[in-house]
């Protein structure tokens, strides 16, 4: 995580460009709220399927990583997942049926080993870029042109989405 | 909603400053996203509740009205709502049974009609001010500074925080 003191502030942080602190920012309260939407469930708890088509929250914490993952690849190497990063992440990413068979039995920490490892190699990145880069465009959904900033915002923006429904998950699991 | 081809920019809005128009690029989005969830929904699915404590995808789009209008007020009034104002959106900022109880009935029309007329106030007040204002500090959560960059990051992140419910409701709804 980056600096707690800042944890509500959209700011500059050392190190970073700019822009990409301030997407930083946006992407260290997300995850400061997922870790806090997890924190204490066990093995069980995190591979609780709601109803049988459900994504469990240990899925979910792993799609994490998988999107993470994907963007750094997509956006630092401009390329899509290779078939051994697919071996490795195509479960997390995909989720549904190929994410519940693969993705169960772990305890908390494999998760959040999974999504510290991801999120410090894109603290290394971000470092050697600037905020022209952010700005960068390609083609992207629907035929329109996304930049990097964009796709980044999604990266957190998916996270936050999937947060909503860990919390939602969380309170319907606890209450049964 | 803002400019479509810019549907997948973080980037300037013309009459807005850069770091207003960045926010406002991730606002558009999260609102794009939202509208596109609920696009074919009748009153029954509105006031659909998956269990009974759950809330209805009506109460959430009539919250992110509320929850952006409570923030004008904080950032651009620094106040709290008052008894008339809270007369009008305490049930769908707090959500819950008052909730539940008094939002419903409503056509999807009646929840867009909220949603625009509160984002269309948003963005006339954005004209109003600069990227020196976002940077204001407040003291916010856990006795922690923020500023108002954040606090409107917070009202989009909250946004999508629902969607991600109101998606997983939708289909859960339609599979029933």
């Amino acid at each position: 995580m980056l600096d707690m003191d800042k944890l509500l502030l959209i700011t500059d942080h050392s190190g970073y460009t700019p822009q990409i602190s301030r997407l930083l920012s946006m992407m260290n309260y997300a995850r400061f709220t997922t870790l806090e939407a997890v924190s204490d469930l066990s093995v069980e708890q995190l591979d609780f399927l709601l109803v049988a088509q459900s994504n469990s929250i240990g899925a979910l914490l792993l799609h994490f990583a998988a999107v993470e993952y994907a963007y750094q690849i997509a956006t630092f190497e401009q390329r899509d997942l290779n078939d051994e990063e697919m071996a490795v992440w195509g479960p997390a990413l995909m989720l549904g049926e190929e994410g519940r068979e693969k993705i169960k039995g772990n305890p908390l920490d494999y998760y959040l080993e999974k999504l510290e490892t991801v999120r410090n190699r894109t603290f290394e990145l971000f470092k050697t870029v600037n905020d022209e880069w952010l700005y960068r465009e390609e083609e992207f959904w629907y035929n329109k042109q996304a930049n990097y900033y964009f796709m980044w915002f999604h990266v957190f923006e998916d996270e936050i989405n999937h947060r909503g429904q860990i919390r939602m998950i969380s309170k319907r699991m606890k209450s049964t």
